[in-house]
C-alpha cells in the first residue's frame, strides 16, 4: 500500500518498524476538555502481533471495547478515522475525551492499566501539557513531548483535509432548517484563510500556507463561557446536556429579537424582525419568579 | 451670543421665536432603556416667560426638581450639558432614562402632567418609536417625529464633540488601575473612524464624514445579554446594581485565566498568565453547591 500526504510517502510495511514504539497516543490538554487520540495499527504482521507487549494489548482492548470510560470519559465513535497513514503505518484513529478537571482520575487509571511500566512518551499540546507535565512524569513515568497547540491545529487541519475531503464543509441556507445542507468545501486553493478555533476561549488565526500562520485575534467569550453560564443557570454538567436542553427549549423566550424592539423589521439596515438583537436580552429574575409562581398555581 | 456648530450659526435671540413650539423633547426608545433628553431654554425674555403655558412650566419644574421619577426613572445629573445651542436657542440639556418595560407607566405620567393638552410633537429614535407610536398618539395626543437611531447617533457624536471637546477621550494605561487616566482625543481629523454602539445589542459603524457612514457589523451579545444574565444569576434589576455587585466581586474566581490552563504564561503568542482565556469559564453548578455547602458549615 502506498499513499502520499503533504509530500510524505506512506509506505506501509509492518515488518519494517517505523516511528516510535507503540502505543501511539496524542493529547490536547485544554482548559475544559482533554482530547486524546489513539492510533490503532491495522497493518501489523502476525510476528509483530505475537511480540506485542501484554500492556499494549490490554490498553487497546480497554479503549476499543468501551465508548465510555468512568463517569465522564467518552469515545466519539462518529469521529473515528479509518485507513489513516501515520509514520508509514496504516491504522485507525480513535478520539476520546474527558474533562480536564478529571485529570487526576485519568492519571490513576493510566497507572492501573500499566502505562507506567512502558516508560513511553506521549505527544501533547494545550496548556495542560505544561501544567500537568510533572504529574505525568512522576506518577506514570510518561514524558510529554510538547508541541504548540496552534501549530498542531494548523497541521491537523491539513492532515484531516488530505485524508477526509468531506471533513471541510460549509452550510447551504444555514438559516432555513428545511433547506439547510452540507456541501464539501473545495480546499484546493484555500490561502489565505481564517481559522476560528473555539475552545474554552477563542483564537482567530490567519493561515497563509501549510507552515505559515498568525494569531490575529481572539475572544475570551468561548465554549467555557457557554458551559460555565449553562451550568450555573441550569445545573447541567456537560456540553451535551446543555445542547440537549437548548434543543428542547425556545430561544425566542430568552432572546430579544429585532421585532421585540421595533415591533417588526428594521428595514433601513436590512435587519429582519426575526433576527436576534440581544442574546438573552429578555432574561429577568423578576419575570422568572412570576413565571415560576404562575406555574406553581397551575400544578 | 453667537456660536457655530457644523456650519450652522447659533444666533440666540429670545424675542425671535425659532424652531417648533416648546417644550422640546427628544427620545430614544431602545430595547432596554428609554433615553429622554429635555432642552430647557435659558435665554427666554421676560415676555416669553410670562406667555409660557402653565403646562410647560409644570413639566419643567417637575423634571428639574427631581433626579428620580417613580421607582425606575432617573435623571443623570452628571451628563447635563449647559450652554447648548439648538435651533438658534441657548439652554441646558437634561438627560433622563427609564426602562422601556415601564413605557405604559411613563405614558400615564405624561398624561397626568397635561402633555395631552399640548398636542405637541416629540422627535423619537429607536425601535420603540415605531412600536409605541400608536400608543403615544392615542393616549397623549403626541406625534412621534421618527428619526433613524443610527443617523441620529452619528449626528449626536458630532454635536457633542463640537460642544464638549472633553467628551471624546481615550484611556492611558487602561490595564493599570494606578496609572490609568483619561486623555481628550483629538477629533480634528477623525475620518474614517469606527463607532461601536453598545445598546441591548451592538452595532458597529464605519464613519467616513459627518453625513456618510455604513453599518459594517454588529453583535447580539450586548448590554441586554449582560443585564439578562446578571439578573438571572444574581437577582439584580438594574445595570447600576450589576456594576456595584461586580465592583465588590473578584472576577478571577469565575473567569478562567491563561495561567489556569497553562500553569503560567503562553509566551509563543505573548499571552500573559493573567489574561482571561475564558470569561465565566470557571463557573460550575457543582462547585457553587460545594461552595454554598462549605459556607453553610461555617455559619
Amino acid at each position: 500500500m502506498m499513499a502520499t500526504i503533504n509530500g510524505n510517502i506512506c509506505q506501509s510495511n509492518a515488518t519494517q518498524m517505523v516511528g516510535p514504539p507503540m502505543p501511539w497516543f496524542g493529547m490536547d490538554i485544554g482548559g475544559t476538555l482533554v482530547k486524546l487520540v489513539y492510533f490503532e495499527p491495522t497493518d501489523s504482521s502476525p510476528d509483530e502481533i505475537d511480540s506485542e507487549l501484554e500492556t499494549i494489548k490490554r490498553i487497546r482492548h480497554y479503549l476499543k471495547r468501551n465508548a465510555a470510560y468512568g463517569k465522564t470519559g467518552k469515545r466519539d465513535v462518529y469521529l473515528q478515522m479509518d485507513n489513516c497513514c501515520i509514520n508509514g503505518r496504516y491504522g485507525t484513529l480513535h478520539f476520546i475525551r474527558f474533562p480536564t478537571s478529571e485529570m487526576s482520575v485519568f492519571i490513576k487509571l493510566a497507572k492501573s492499566k500499566g502505562i507506567a511500566q512502558l516508560a513511553s512518551t506521549v505527544c501533547a499540546t494545550g496548556g495542560g501539557a505544561f501544567k500537568f507535565e510533572a504529574d505525568f512524569k512522576k506518577q506514570v513515568n510518561l514524558e510529554l513531548h510538547k508541541f504548540d497547540e496552534l501549530d498542531s491545529l494548523i497541521h491537523g487541519i491539513h492532515y484531516i483535509e488530505a485524508y477526509n475531503p468531506q471533513e471541510c464543509y460549509y452550510l447551504n441556507d444555514p438559516l432555513n432548517s428545511n433547506k439547510c445542507s452540507k456541501s464539501p468545501y473545495d480546499f484546493s486553493h484555500p490561502y489565505p484563510f481564517l481559522v476560528v478555533n473555539i475552545g474554552s476561549g477563542v483564537s482567530i488565526l490567519a493561515v497563509y500556507s501549510p507552515d505559515k500562520y498568525k494569531r490575529v485575534s481572539g475572544s475570551s467569550l468561548g465554549g467555557g463561557t457557554f458551559l460555565g453560564l449553562c451550568s450555573l443557570l441550569t445545573g447541567c454538567e456537560t456540553f451535551e446536556d446543555a445542547i440537549q436542553l437548548a434543543a428542547n427549549g425556545d430561544s425566542t423566550k430568552v432572546d430579544k429579537l429585532v421585532r421585540d424592539i421595533y415591533g417588526g423589521d428594521y428595514p433601513k439596515f436590512q435587519l429582519s424582525g426575526d433576527i436576534v438583537a440581544s442574546r438573552s436580552g429578555r432574561l429577568s429574575f423578576n419575570l422568572l419568579i412570576k413565571f415560576l409562581f404562575i406555574k406553581f398555581l397551575f400544578i
